[in-house]
């Protein structure tokens, strides 16, 4: 099975080999040095000095930690949204009293530096705002070094959704003035789910002192408290802890850089091929296309739900649908993590044989 | 290695190897059968027709699950605490805003039925009654039957942590009227952790739709939606459901009375032969005694930690400290879900021995 889903993504035979060894005690020695180098190598990836901390959940879960950790009921909370996960991290802010004013762009673009910017302007009493780094749903990676540049010029708390960015795209933390960043272990990690990985600024500490939210699970301080003994406050999921250790040996081993490379590789090459069949890419301008997921428009006349059923029964390679409101108007490809390049070409061969049985072809081509 | 604290706990080989199944993905069809499969077998095992949820969490994660589903800032609550679990779920509670009544008892002893009836007579305002039914940190069991006889018949909603309790010991929720019953994959289910999972019986459901507790992570109403499309709201511990999903059919396979049998035989045996050992018991009364913990008072010439290092570096056992106030005080030998006959004899025999090397007598014995 060639799973091209934008995360859970397959996992290295290494990672499924360190999943299945014996438990032992969270509380004990071995776990305490795991938790340490999962740690320090998860700094070194996000390209940080400040804390990372690892939370037992999934990648939402560590969206709602960095709200309820840095923010009060009735906050003012500027959130910059392009898709579905925009507007999950808005949501989330929202039922816990913020009072959010929303930029919102068209789905398929990415956001303006100068239209957050303008909007702090407007909204001088904002405290907070929430940015989605590569923006899953549609596909659109958002100019975040220079949405970053806007916000912490402004002198406001950022926090990031980097779900599914950091460890596969370059999201230098301090060096961009990131206050939370948010990821998850199925994400870029190589890792199953079950861990969400989040980084703290001196900043973003000073705005936990005040925060008033209620929070225990999610609690930093906690957590931090904790790690300081090689420990998490609560039991965390052991096994997924030792894969992520298998593929952060992994990672290192090949190198940060080239791991990023290897993913603009893979954009790149899927962007290219689907060009090359005739089909459009879903965001609008191509420089903001993500190189961890492909989204493509959905010809007239195809069904993707057949298309897709065609390449999971036929060719064994699962891509995604459109999400929300569209369903039925994208398929996605993932493209982050673990994959060859004999994946790619046969994720894309798939799609193109897909495509050909249903019949469809691009305007204005013949048939070679 | 013998793992014997209470939880995480060993593996059976069937459950390492599932966790190593390739990742596929969370919202398709194969883990939607394995999210059904794992849920109809829970419901049999909490022997419940409510809704069993299951949330990437902690044990802790599902209390405070039980607490923002159901109540409302403000809310007046009874905590019953018998010792650190006790105590942690009123702290999370009184993290979320409710007015809270505590009602202890000197840790080692169980809570009285009566006491919880008295406690509400005397706070009839009280809305809802937080107990532990296995307390961890003091190796007792809760008279749980009685205790939600008294809590019931008060007509108050009863949130119960039965963590280290549900699977292993018998619980059934309905019968007893439990309105949130919360376990967790690591403790009597054969599991790793990462997975909480939680009954809500209509009446809690009820709570729900007047609950005003901020949550998105752990909001049930979302849980349940999902579940019905054989999904979970974010994305999902799949590997941990993989391995639940193994332990499941292992406990099936065995029965779930043979499965509760085999932990009476635990606590006896190890009960028995502590005693022959010299030792006290933690527990004031032994009726109370936990069948998955055991807590053992350390006799005054012994050093708890030279203990459990000899046991660890000699003979491969891993035993418990006690927590917080009876740190250095007690031991604790978790027996909880998969465990041979060996394994536990093999501990006992670790414990004599290092006590023998030790050099300790119990009182009035003589060396054969």
């Amino acid at each position: 099975m060639n799973l091209r889903i934008p995360g859970p993504t397959p996992l290295p035979a290494e990672v499924l080999e360190a999943e299945a060894r014996p438990m032992v005690n969270h509380r004990g020695a071995e776990f305490a040095r795991i938790l340490e180098r999962v740690t320090a190598r998860l700094k070194e990836s996000f390209r940080t000095k400040g804390d990372v901390l690892l939370l037992t959940a999934s990648g939402s879960g560590g969206l709602e930690s960095a709200i309820v950790n840095t923010l009060s009921p009735g906050d003012p909370v500027l959130a910059v949204t392009v898709g579905a996960f925009g507007d999950r991290f808005a949501a989330i802010a929202e039922a816990y009293g913020t009072r959010l004013t929303r930029l919102e762009v068209p789905w398929g673009e990415a956001a303006d530096p100068e239209a957050v910017r303008a909007a702090l302007k407007k909204h001088p009493e904002t405290v907070a705002v929430l940015v989605t780094h590569n923006e899953t749903s549609t596909g659109v990676t958002n100019p975040l070094k220079e949405i970053a540049a806007a916000v912490k010029g402004a002198g406001k708390l950022l926090l990031v959704d980097g779900v599914s960015s950091l460890g596969s795209l370059p999201c230098p933390v301090d060096e961009w003035g990131l206050d939370v960043a948010v990821t998850a272990s199925q994400k870029g990690w190589m890792a199953p789910p079950g861990l969400a990985m989040v980084s703290v600024s001196p900043e973003a500490w000073k705005a936990h002192e005040k925060a008033k939210m209620p929070r225990v699970y999610f609690d930093y301080k906690e957590a931090r408290s904790y790690a300081e003994r090689g420990q998490t406050p609560w039991t965390p999921a052991v096994s997924v802890f030792y894969a992520l250790d298998a593929a952060l040996e992994m990672m290192v081993r090949q190198g940060l850089d080239n791991f990023h490379a290897r993913h603009a590789w893979a954009g790149d090459r899927v962007r290219q091929r689907v060009k090359e069949m005739g089909l459009q890419l879903f965001p609008a301008q191509e420089r903001y296309a993500s190189n961890t997921v492909t989204a493509i428009r959905v010809p007239a006349s195809v069904d993707d739900k057949r298309l897709r059923r065609i390449m999971l029964e036929r060719y064994g390679v699962e891509i995604a649908s459109g999400q929300e409101r569209l369903n039925g108007q994208i398929i996605r490809i993932g493209h982050m993590g673990f994959f060859t390049d004999a994946d790619i070409e046969a994720t894309l061969d798939a799609l193109a044989s897909a495509l050909n049985e249903i019949g469809f072809r691009p305007v204005g081509a013949s048939r070679a």
